[in-house]
């Protein structure tokens, strides 16, 4: 048995979705939440305070860039990542999985856990379950991801079942080593998009116990349909009195759904990386900046947006931004995208509260059609 | 006879450095004053809000850029620069002489004007000293430059004289168009590195009659001591009520010694482009943060410093942000750069208050040594 850092504070009678809290170390946020991704001790294009003014309550880094460069026996020296990167709120780590997984051609794994070379300059690293918790202590995450690996899709069952498996015994390793500092762990579900095989890697974390539980090997290029479907089946497994976290998701209508089948926590890189190729999201749909339509636009990008951007700026002036290639054309799409995503975020809260998720979820539709 | 917007407030004892303010019709700022370059209605990394908060009074704007792309036209119909970039306080836009002498492959100078390709498409455009006044109006600069022709270095007397003749007859055409809408109108003196131009040059200006003067075509390649000689020429020729403008320079040892001639204005690329580049400027002198020996250091760019980037960032940090390419390094660099400018400026600002500019002057190169 683990500790949970969850607390419900209420739920929505029309749907699962659920509202509560998560403590840590570094504070309490309130789920469900959107994590903004800091890949390399950074939200690519804007700064801490700007991060805290847009509303962000907690950031995700990712322990295999980290472990790669600066190196995490640096980030040790510092006390850990908040301060290195001056962000004083909760930090998520991901294990470095998903990372093995990208690089998979870089990549060579077995029993023990993955030897892969080094995206930068290949020389040869080794990341097991044991060396990937003690990479998180050394950052000082406030919740730490167990390491798994993830499944390709289309994978065969026997292969999707085989890592499952190797997942199920990372995990278990993992929690061995678990520091007793408060950090809090995370496991993994994996299973592929197989019902069976999600269900038996659900029992087998829950048996492990964490102190809260994760969906991950969704988003890695299945039909939308199947992703909420093992999304659905996967969460509905899931202990009630801990935080469940859908990784590397997704698509401001994969967040609604999403919360209506009871995930907590979100992570994606999606608000950040369009931001900087110039798609902004808003309330009636997305808008690629660049398009001649907008060079004479006075409007703001979201007229239903109170963020910096929006306050301030045009389309017209973002557009120039954008064919200029400058600076804060990164910045300022950023700092719409991710108010974007966690004002939608404060919004289903509000909501979950109203017990008023399923008008929500119209007015959300209405909005875009 | 133009109006001066400049009032002295005070004077230093031992040198001809002076305090004033230039008043605009987007308010006032304080002198000796640098201007960070926003060449393409951004400065490149910061919002205008980091400006704000990092002490820049006023900043200047590019008309060669804004009239290739997005076009002045557009911007006319935002009512200006101020509107479509988001910033309120004064604005100063160059003519466009500067970069048609940065691209002089490109440009055909006449009588009328030059002839130019765009550097974006080589399409053909004209600006001629009409045409600078009237993009700069639809812009809607607070302080306009008249439109010039820089002298490359080194250069012949006759082609020197030549093109400081040219300036005159262009500036008198400038100062004939200049709206009456409290847009200010700066002349430029010419006459390359021949004191005797740079007087004639002088004379013909203060005999056409602007808000303010400049010296332009300095800061080409030519040697800092050559430079100095020529901006001590040039500066005690100017008016001493009227505001002095030395354009493109430089360095922090250039802006005191240039203060100490009795400059009030300055503009550089220098702080925004070195931070871009990782070069950091500090009170005890320059750091190049991609350097290993910052690889773990948890100090601050500069002890002295009160900026956001030294308040909250270590040159670890910092070198990692470099080191791996994110765009937070050009905006804290940026930030730390800036501030350093503005703060300088200020610092100068309290010394001729106090009438102690000569042991300023000692302390900055004493910290330095």
């Amino acid at each position: 048995m683990s500790i949970s850092p969850f607390r419900l504070l209420c739920r929505s009678s029309e749907t699962r979705a659920r509202r509560g809290e998560v403590s840590t170390r570094h504070g309490t946020f309130q789920t469900p939440v959107f994590m903004p991704v800091g890949t390399q001790a950074t939200v690519k294009g804007v700064t801490p305070a700007q991060l805290t003014e847009l509303g962000a309550q907690i950031v995700l880094a990712n322990t295999y860039h980290m472990f790669v460069r600066p190196g995490h026996e640096l980030i040790r020296q510092f006390g850990g990542l908040h301060r290195f990167m001056g962000w004083d709120r909760p930090i998520l780590t991901d294990s470095g999985g998903f990372q093995i997984f990208s690089l998979r051609d870089l990549a060579k794994i077995t029993e023990q856990g993955a030897t892969f070379q080094s995206h930068l300059d290949g020389s040869k690293l080794f990341l097991g379950p044991e060396e990937a918790v003690a990479v998180q202590e050394a950052l000082g995450s406030d919740i730490m991801m167990a390491l798994d690996t993830c499944i390709p899709y289309p994978a065969s069952y026997a292969e999707a079942e085989a890592a499952t498996a190797l997942t199920s015994r990372w995990a278990k390793r993992c929690r061995t080593v678990q520091p007793d500092n408060g950090q809090l762990l995370f496991g993994i579900v994996q299973g592929g998009m197989y019902p069976d095989l999600r269900t038996r890697s659900a029992e087998e974390m829950m048996e492990i116990g964490f102190n809260g539980y994760a969906i991950g090997g969704v988003s890695v290029g299945e039909p939308t349909a199947l992703m909420r479907e093992i999304t659905a089946h996967t969460a509905a497994l899931l202990p009630e009195d801990y935080p469940r976290y859908l990784m590397g998701v997704g698509t401001p209508e994969d967040l609604v759904e999403s919360v209506a089948l009871g995930v907590d926590m979100f992570d994606c890189v999606m608000p950040t990386r369009n931001a900087r190729n110039g798609m902004l999201f808003t309330t009636s749909g997305r808008v690629v900046i660049k398009n001649a339509q907008y060079s004479a636009d006075q409007g703001p990008v979201d007229e239903d947006c109170d963020c910096y951007t929006c306050c301030n700026f045009s389309r017209a002036y973002l557009r120039h931004l954008y064919m200029a290639k400058e600076i804060l054309s990164s910045t300022l799409n950023t700092i719409h995208n991710l108010h974007f995503f966690t004002n939608l975020m404060a919004d289903m809260r509000r909501a979950i509260e109203e017990d008023s998720f399923a008008r929500f979820r119209g007015t959300f539709y209405g909005k875009r059609a």
